[in-house]
């Protein structure tokens, strides 16, 4: 029997009782921010669920985690305590649970409409690190930039490969991305000054760390799971942008898959028991500046990593390095294996040389006005568990 | 006349009343952390300062400021703010000033022993960046690594190159460094996994961020100063090691030196009415494993910079980056021009070809037991500018 909730979900909608990913956000634009659950067109206060004392199990009882103005001191507590948190709102929000449903003042007050608040950054990023996990992205980017003699590093079957990126410039759907400005050397040996002439989305999903581990004390592969709370949508242009609500492993849980074979076999410190992708429908729109239509440009499958999220995890953490609750993993640019499911402009026009047709525009990079739109989705039996949207417009550079 | 403290000063102490440079410190094991400056061998606790209200200029009147676990609040308030407390704490420890002087009560509760108290970081750290701004240094890497041909790639001259790196991992002078483990490739196509077998140090100094910017709002490379509150002394290894005192700018500024001419001249961009280095006398010591003699392995100067601190300051924020009080930027390894002055191993032994004499020991890179020590200091008339040291000992590599 499928769970249901009393409160009415669409059946197209992405946040049904299954789901309940977690953001923070403001009721009022002057209120502080506090912790919530997506349910429905619905944000369900935790901050007023937790005060009325109904996180009642032995983690959270008196615990002050939904009363912060971020999800950090929740994530530190662990898998035992978010899948307390899970239950709890599932039997709270479930149809014939009265204790919510028919107390029309707590309702009232914990149940606000989603599209009357303000989603915030859900945790305090201490650092960010960003992966290049896609095998199809992989050899993409070095057919394009370095042949087909060897598009893809030996190193890279060996190694989950990543950069350290930027924990300050990470911002939440909706924000504004104003075009970089830099040096560039097209030509010639002097470099320019001027704006990016070739600005991308890509499209890429992040883990959101929970418990981390000590300086010199790195995470077993096969325990590395415990230390990942859920996933977000993730733009990783000028500047990243991430969805505001977090879905949990939990509730991906239905929608695991085994990830793909890896050849050769990785060292034992990246092998695992069990090597689990999920299967999430992941698409990228674009509304071109000036125009109201708005054109799906890609459609890709997060099960298209071939390093998991569990070996990025354990990979990062081997040499030493402390991670910290609310540490950002991006994907790195998500591309399957046909023309259509390439993560970004740069795959999708072969860097600029197929210029992409959005209905009465064309596009080889963003343009000024540009607004980009990641959705992710799994599809259940009756229900989806989804990540709603993770948006952004381009902002022309400063003069 | 020179300027002369109540607080008895060794003449070869690094912190005399012309100093006061700021750290953050417990008392006690189970005390808060609080902030401090560095007189002679005191600390004074500068949140006994502030209770008893003896800041009372305009800006940090009834400021809580100094009753915070790290300096970030301090570094928000900027350059007014920042000489506003070192006037006061240089009028308040000075020979003829007899508010904390005659005071015995307060002297005892604010004066403690430096090395009774535990130092901690002074700053809580939200990015961290790593620059490239030695060309002594940028030359033998390139001379090691690629040849003759073309040590330094033409670009260096155009743009500060640095790279983003991690927070988590930046601990305080006196942490033990464990020996990172991970995949090498030395030889043939199949990597191995182990613990690192050229482990280094690196000469550095970091300058740390006061005022921010917003995002896509760059600052000026002629006001970059005002957004820097001081430097510390950094050691760039396994993980980062950094000095606890953060010597103000305004302490520097009597040993304010003229940068180098960079030719090709920078872009307008990065081009400053006035380019200044600090006179900066730095030394690296090693204790050998299993030795008690300390030995000398280099001697540099932070003038050694190629590119200032305020034109990486300005590069940082061009592209529109945000950087937020309490950031980081390291200014790379700085290596002087002759081969006694390299700041680092791989520059001192040219890539292990040339053992180093290290007393009884020798040494191609850092061994388990090592112990290094990095210490800088201006030298005034009659008074040194000093950062104390930044040591820490490497462990071995987890079985």
């Amino acid at each position: 029997m499928v769970l249901k909730s009393f409160v009415e979900v669409r059946p197209d909608s992405h946040f049904p009782i299954q789901n309940l990913p977690f953001g923070v956000f403001k009721p009022e634009p002057n209120s502080e921010p506090r912790p919530g659950v997506a349910i429905a067109d619905s944000v369900l206060d935790l901050s007023v669920i937790s005060s009325a004392g109904l996180f009642d199990g032995k983690f959270l009882n008196n615990s002050d985690c939904f009363n912060q103005p971020n999800l950090n001191k929740f994530l530190e507590l662990g898998r035992p305590a978010w899948r307390e948190a899970r239950s709890t709102l599932q039997k709270l929000l479930s149809a014939d649970e009265p204790t919510l449903r028919d107390n029309e003042i707590l309702k009232r007050k914990a149940l606000l409409p989603m599209d009357k608040v303000q989603m915030l950054l859900p945790i305090a990023i201490g650092d960010y690190t960003d992966f290049f996990a896609s095998m199809h992205h992989a050899k993409n980017c070095g057919l394009i930039f370095r042949g087909p003699e060897n598009p893809i590093n030996p190193n890279w079957f060996h190694i989950p490969i990543a950069y350290h990126g930027r924990a300050s410039s990470i911002v939440i759907s909706g924000t504004d991305i104003i075009r970089p400005r830099g040096q560039g050397h097209p030509t010639g040996n002097t470099p320019y000054f001027g704006p990016s002439r070739k600005l991308d989305f890509e499209l890429e999903m992040a883990a959101v760390v929970g418990p981390g581990n000590g300086l010199g004390r790195p995470i077993d592969v096969n325990e590395a799971a415990d230390h990942i709370f859920g996933l977000v949508l993730m733009n990783d242009w000028s500047g990243t942008t991430i969805s505001p609500w977090i879905v949990t492993l939990d509730a991906l849980e239905p929608f695991a898959i085994d990830a793909p074979e890896q050849n050769p076999p990785p060292l034992p410190y990246l092998t695992e028991k069990k090597s689990k992708n999920y299967d999430i429908s992941l698409q990228v729109s674009v509304t071109p500046a000036g125009h109201q239509e708005t054109c799906i440009v890609t459609r890709s499958n997060f099960k298209n990593l071939y390093w998991t999220i569990t070996q990025q995890l354990a990979h990062h953490t081997i040499n030493g390095c402390n991670l910290r609750p609310g540490d950002l993993f991006g994907t790195g640019t998500i591309s399957g294996p046909e023309p259509e499911s390439y993560g970004c402009l740069l795959e999708l026009t072969w860097n600029g040389q197929k210029p992409l047709s959005l209905g009465r525009a064309t596009r080889t990079f963003l343009e000024d006005g540009d607004e980009v739109i990641f959705t992710g989705c799994c599809k259940g039996e009756g229900y989806n568990v989804g990540f709603g949207m993770c948006s952004g417009k381009i902002l022309p550079s400063p003069p």
